[in-house]
């Protein structure tokens, strides 16, 4: 599969699908890493395939679905014998459809790289995507091979570990691992998918079958699933080990072997909002004009919009299709509505969890550019200044 | 039980326990209301009963346990017959001992109080306690009580409320309610406790028996349990529909009759973190000086501790006894050793979850006075100056 090319790298990425999408800003090539403009993602509540952003450490797979089995393993348990599913197993679980956003860990990115430079694809707000993912459930296929309910003594404290089909430019392959408690609990939803959006999943997207892990970082819903182990202990992976994890302000590129193994591996999202519509230096006119975004923290929440640099606020309202609050994974998108504008106003909004936890004032950097949650601001520009 | 006495009120408090701890600063005497100081609070990781914050809001009730009983019922749901668990059944579950802090929503109202009036009782930082709890769980005596699974369509999204005995100055009882996914997912913990740090309740604590429900505010931890209903929608208690929320910065008094409904019952606890030690204003010599405090967000976390008012940040050594993250309900005890202050120092502490959240720079006002978790400032006076 991978023709070494001197000029081109150790991965063939000329197999790679086709991407029609004049919103997407691909921010490098191969791998294929892009995100959709800030304005184009604000304007549906579902984001479209084509604009979700896509992420990726190698070349595509193109696997054969007919042919593709995902195997669920569990070496250290001896109660449990190793079985493989292929695809038509696989849906004949009950099907389970969820909304969920989809976010990875270095969203607004660009943000801290602003402070000091960052380690990563430099991403602004636009990865992160809303759209319908529907498969078994993770619990259903693991309570299948014969896995014990996540209570048991037998496996209390033990991780899923993913791995993935395909060459990774960092690891043998993409891994990463969740809590055996989340993958087994009924209200955390975790699914393995096979499709988005009503329809079959795309290679971009983990055809033929991926994990969802909502409410999640997104590093670690694996596309392509390959093998799916139940072990006491996280992924050995790059990407839970040695990656996605939020290092101390100090810490640079000569420090990482020192401090990645005393820190944890990020899985929870933060609470993240962030203004879509207008965008940094926008023109536009003294008002009326309408400010939008979208927001994470679950169902229950409120969101705050200041035009004034954040000296006051207003509430935005809101637009969600959340079923219920404790299955509450999709994103909401807000607006709020300003007579007025001043010259050079600065707009800044900050969304608010039902504990009451918000984002704060202004980011806090880290070397790998994780997780900035800060407050987003951005300056307009009236347009008679202009 | 109460004799109307003019100049005391419409409740009797003379039958109140004595309570006996130079560390305990009453707020209120009649319902009794205290909380410790904070250097008595941070000196052991497990909080001695009788320095464990006491919120009340009417006359400690006076049970007897051998006649004392629990019902269970679900008067919307024909399958269930309703039942009584007096307290000797309610020992033969398997009895289930967590170590879980317990906060009040108002803990540290004070700071808010400071930006403009709020209502209720002046909390410092010490209504909160970490302290080990034994008991049945819930899940196990709803199950016995044949409630069906709560992702079981017959009660998806259900609520479980709880009402206490005795007399209440806001409403007919004491009431609130948790939904029933948290009642019932196993590792949620939540338990009917009858023990607190190894002995028999107190009847400050609840005696005999009383709901714990960690990680949530202490309101839904209803002490001299009653009754327990399983019911579609939340508890219809002044506690659950007009109490305990967090109302937008604008509002007062006047306009609680038309915001309460809109807005919702708070659960789970924010990031928090508190310097215990040094106090403010405490005198204190150039250093060398420790710092420490309390904080709870979870078992995988980081607290920042900085002495020139957030400028630059140290990270705290930490202490907890956590057994396992996913089942972390415990506080984390923290301290910093400096070797030297300025004249005039700022502390100031910040924690961060898991999943990148952390506290708010400054606090936001709420009439309520609830849920402050802003970045916690003292100010010292170095001893040569005093």
């Amino acid at each position: 599969m991978a023709t070494t090319d001197e000029k081109r790298g150790p991965f063939d990425y000329s197999n790679d699908p086709v991407r029609p999408s004049p919103h997407l800003l691909v921010r490098k090539d191969e791998p294929f890493n892009a995100e959709p403009t800030l304005s184009a993602l604000v304007r549906r509540y579902i984001t479209p395939v084509p604009e979700f952003f896509k992420r990726n450490h190698g070349p595509i797979p193109d696997l054969d679905a007919s042919k593709h089995t995902v195997s669920v393993e569990a070496p250290e348990l001896p109660s449990i014998t190793s079985r493989r599913f292929n695809m038509s197993e696989l849906r004949q679980f009950p099907k389970r459809e969820i909304i969920a956003a989809i976010q990875c860990a270095g969203n607004r990115r660009d943000g801290l790289n602003k402070l000091a430079k960052v380690k990563g694809v430099i991403w602004a707000a636009g990865t992160i995507g809303n759209a319908t993912w529907a498969g078994a459930t993770m619990r259903d296929v693991l309570l299948a091979a014969g896995v014990p309910e996540y209570d048991d003594p037998a496996v209390r404290g033990w991780h899923v570990s993913f791995e993935a089909i395909g060459e990774c430019e960092e690891d043998r392959v993409y891994g990463s691992s969740i809590p055996l408690w989340m993958a087994m609990s009924p209200n955390r939803d975790v699914l393995l998918a096979y499709e988005m959006n009503g329809a079959t999943l795309t290679r971009d997207h983990g055809y033929p079958i991926r994990v969802i892990v909502p409410g999640v970082i997104g590093a670690r819903s694996v596309k392509w699933l390959d093998r799916i182990t139940i072990q006491p202990a996280e992924s050995n992976s790059f990407f839970q080990q040695r990656d996605y994890k939020i290092l101390p302000p100090h810490v640079r590129e000569n420090e990482l072997a020192e401090w990645w193994p005393r820190l944890v591996a990020l899985q929870e999202l933060n609470v993240q909002s962030v203004i879509c519509e207008p965008t940094e230096d926008q023109s536009v006119n003294g008002g009326p004009l309408t400010i939008r975004g979208y927001a994470i923290s679950g169902a229950y929440w409120r969101m705050h919009v200041s035009v004034d640099g954040g000296r006051t606020w207003k509430m935005a309202e809101l637009y969600n299709t959340s079923p219920s609050p404790e299955r509450h994974w999709g994103w909401t998108l807000w607006a709020l509505r300003v007579p007025k504008l001043s010259i050079d106003a600065e707009l800044v909004c900050r969304a608010w969890d039902a504990a009451g936890n918000t984002q704060p004032e202004l980011p806090v950097y880290n070397y790998r550019g994780v997780m900035n949650n800060a407050q987003h601001r951005i300056r307009v520009l009236p347009s008679s200044k202009v």
